[in-house]
């Protein structure tokens, strides 16, 4: 109700700061009887780990996860995953002048209006740090869905866009060889040299991410209210410094007529449930349901807003200044938001599938 | 749980299908002592209404609520209320059809596939009618927020783009003199050309539309999973036909420099809150809490499914065949979903503000 | 979140005052495919119905339940089923006096203090009205249980106890074949005896009713706050007039020893899981969790409190005075609650076997 | 959704074992500025810290809490406050009979027919280790109260009868001055000879808790499901090995009339609200809502179930064996229970309270 959970039958509930002692979470949901080692979402969250290339903050986080409860013995037991991530780079000096300055395009403005009182080093409950968590419980979230689903799926995120410069195809296999997690090789050359000149200006740029989940059945989602689109789009909104969520093909839909738009339908006894679209306009949701096609999402990510680069703002007494934000940070946040909406994604696919288990046979 | 609530502190319960004896629903969280008149729900419906122009639904719904509960003389009590709409024009003939075959792009296949047993009479539950009780939810919840706030606020929406005619002005007093809810005046000979050609084709098309709260105070949103924006995106994701909902600047700002992107800030004495912001790509919300600015979000709306063209698609026993919908259909559901969206921010935003008051003085 | 909730996958959302238009509720969270019809429901609200005897309330209600969606074709669609009945005995002439004076030991003065605002004809939303939706609700979370649960289960509550007097046999054949849902055919003539004499004092007396639900499969239950006796706990204790709920040997338990109170363990071949008890002073539910025995719990009602003696009270200025009510009451509210609280109990099942069915197979 | 958060507004979620690496919780709704040091819950924790008597079980957990976020500078910051306590004493060696066997009246039977896979150290989840939590998050719900409330109020809590035996008196400052939580020192010697008797029966006792909270406004409680009683109820029945809830009166209600249970009312120019109960049969709650009256409430704690004396039971395989715990139990669970059941009274008001400023002004 405080906003600290996510989910209903798959749910976790996440605490801490940027810079205090540890962040953590508790993952709910989780049936007993499932294998799960620490090291699974270990792997997981040193995919979106800062300083693993000169394109992300040089910030040396170890993330080192602990399971605190709710496995023995290797295996699920039913009860509440706890998990935890003490935090050991507070080089809290860094941040001393947010303290009494409010970074323009932050949180740190509304942060100071509403609460009076906040934990201004690093972003405090502001920082992308939170997304540490996210990533973990998309990790267990994947466990769980692999525990379900008796075939094959798979969820994907991908960078299709850095500034102005696209993707023009998507292979999936390159996603995880390039510090971009761009799904195109061909592309990677001209992101790099915009990260180097935005570098170079002290600047930042945004992005688009897409997320993929293929392999899931029809019927996930809720009418009409907790529809699978609607809470993808919470999922992903959530995320920090995303600005717009698409499902299909979003906003270019409303440029198409009915009869473009229109996945039509035919018989295919090859597939699982005899059915075949000729597109995916709909991204593999109707009427808030999946429909067993592939389901796509895209994010867009707004430029981080600490930057070398002066800026007018406030202090915190209200008088005008100037910040220039000098701690480690990336000049794309969008990047590292790639395994972020991919556990998201996963999040809220395993909670929909209980929430039709609970109901229906799969 | 089940995807019939929305909201937590401001909430409403819906029930009812397109065909079956009536659509209702329960609003909580009003207070007491608040007039509350069936007429200011009904006025709020008579917007949305099918029929009030050649390019909705010339289907005849009356859709005259009743207050079933909650309001004693003239005042509420602060117990639900129980909202009715009697179904008065279910002309079940003219969708024999559908009974039998699944209308691409539409709820018909994935709920099939859930449900087995739906009512397939004018699109049952996934029906666009069950947006009336968003309208009439969000009536109530704009009565909760003028309670409240002590100062002048206002939510509005208007359709900014129909197919690829876009408007060029934003004219709020525009929007409810002319049946496209656009906020410009010049741009409606185009959208009515478009629409004539569109309805002559047999086709529809698509649209976008934005809404813009003001007056509203800093504060409102919940770190993390419940921040205002994800709120928002998920209230409006659910909307019949919407594909994409974007904050402030939302995709565009995957193109801009974080320099660009900076809503830089500065003193102004003469202001609420003693602060000024020099743009406004954020669309008002900041690390999921608003920020005092006017909040801004803009949705995309897929052209109606129900279209008089022949499309491929399957019988419930999975045989090809061809569909050609002759129902009464908008030719863009997207006019029609202006108040709906409008009514979708009213809710989301008096349902924060309950919850900030239970922590902080307004 | 405010209160008109009860359930989390099985879920139903009330709205309605004594004396308004009508009484209703969504119930959410039935899988599609279910046979139902309203005489199903409409037979279970018939039970409750007051009127059936001199010792209940001779207000003529006639409680015609409408199932307004949710069910096509005499199947359920997973859709929200709505439920309305209309309010037709609204003789509010009687309750004149209540508008301008407390009733000691009732809602009044607490809802008078909170809401201002009240619907005072008839005790508005705090009146026994309700219930009726809890037993309609009941009745169609039986429907679920009967859809699920494959073996052969039964949910009967009895009246045990009459102020003084109380039970010496449990014979569940019986209930149904007295005017006090009692168990035990030999104590009615004294059930009668004190009922009688108690009218005739103008006066009201408590109760004490017994829950058992036999044939229900272990496991069901979260740890640790939704624990099944928990869950129960609440639902009891939320029906008009509960003063108290015990699980099992509840109070007694308390004058036990660790020996007296250990429900020993035996193999059982012949059981369903392999296993017998000794006895049952668990009442079923041990660390929250069902443990496949019986499930017996115990709730105790209050006296009436309107009664025609006069008692001190204050009217809404707070001058001193004297009530006397004159509305057509029951002498023990505990009657009529003995179907309230089989319907709770089929509800907290219903919801419980969903949740354990999202994660495990029953 | 799980069962592993408790509250809606205050909430807190948990997670741990009791001999995992830790156990801890969340803690969300507090607002920000309240001043909070770790010392505050150490103080609480440390009434419920097992080992203070010869009559409380000999585990040497030192029960350290520490504040992991949302506390900075001394004063809470309106995020998430984690708490964490590490298990130190895991003698694991004493319980590997139970890892084979299922002790009677305990969750062990019951988790392992649900799970197939429990911790079973020191009975894992179920063990009354978890109550540490609740108490820490009472101690929080404590100074969420005291910085909202204006006028002073207590929350006590007392054991009232061990076994057989019971208070005469109820003397409040009596209560922190023995080990027992009891607030009538006349009866101490009966409790100790009581304790030493079943001690040295290798037996155990059930007990009775009575708490009582005063100076509390009126108007807490949401009707109708999630009233005052039927929250309090959930609250206290979750905690283990409570068997029973009473408000008020109680059981005893059943016994009497309507004349007898009524709180008359009188006018009082010196209360704070103008009005005077002759009596509080209701226990300071009437239509689910508090009245301004003291809150009463009693528990119902059954004998501890670990016990020395041999017991009949079962094999995990399913073979009859017999079972002596000779773990260090506590002979009274009840004792300890004490604390808990007044940190689940402190978490339900606090929650009531935030609900009820979420629409009205206190």
């Amino acid at each position: 109700m405080t906003g600290n959970s996510f989910g209903t039958l798959f749910r976790f509930t996440s605490f801490g700061e940027s810079h205090g002692k540890a962040i953590g979470c508790v993952v709910e949901g989780v049936p007993a009887q499932i294998p799960l080692d620490v090291s699974e979402i270990q792997t997981a969250l040193d995919r979106r780990k800062p300083g693993q290339s000169r394109f992300t903050t040089q910030r040396n986080e170890s993330d080192t996860v602990q399971i605190l409860s709710g496995v023995f013995n290797g295996l699920t037991t039913g009860t509440p995953i706890g998990l935890l991530i003490e935090n050991q780079d507070a080089r809290s000096s860094d941040y001393t002048e947010i303290a009494q300055k409010f970074r323009p395009a932050h949180a740190d403005l509304p942060y100071f209006l509403k609460y009076g009182n906040r934990d201004y080093r690093g972003g405090g409950r502001a920082s992308a740090r939170e997304t540490a968590l996210r990533v973990a419980a998309g990790a267990i979230a994947y466990k769980v869905l692999r525990h379900f689903l008796k075939t094959p799926f798979e969820i994907t995120a991908g960078l299709i866009r850095l500034g102005n410069e696209k993707i023009s195809a998507w292979e999936s296999d390159e996603i995880n060889r390039n510090a971009f997690f761009c799904p195109d090789a061909a592309a990677l050359p001209r992101f790099e040299r915009l990260l180097e000149q935005t570098l170079k200006n002290g600047d930042s740029v945004g992005a688009v991410i897409e997320i993929r989940a293929n392999g899931f059945p029809p019927g996930l989602g809720e009418p009409v209210y907790d529809k699978l689109d609607a809470d993808l789009a919470k999922a992903l909104m959530s995320i920090n410094a995303v600005k717009g969520v698409e499902i299909g093909d979003g906003f270019s839909a409303a440029a198409l007529t009915g009869r473009q738009n229109a996945d039509e339908i035919f018989a295919d006894p090859s597939s699982a449930n005899g059915i075949r679209f000729n597109s995916n306009h709909a991204g593999g949701i109707l009427g808030g349901l999946s429909t067993g096609q592939p389901i796509i999402a895209r994010i867009a990510v707004k430029p981080t807003p600490s930057i070398a680069a002066p800026l007018h703002t406030l202090t915190t007494d209200k008088t005008e200044t100037i910040i220039q934000t000098k701690g480690r940070h990336d000049p794309c946040v969008g990047i590292r938001a790639v395994p972020v909406a991919e556990a998201m994604t996963a999040c809220v696919l395993a909670d929909h599938l209980l929430r039709l288990r609970a109901q229906y046979h799969l």
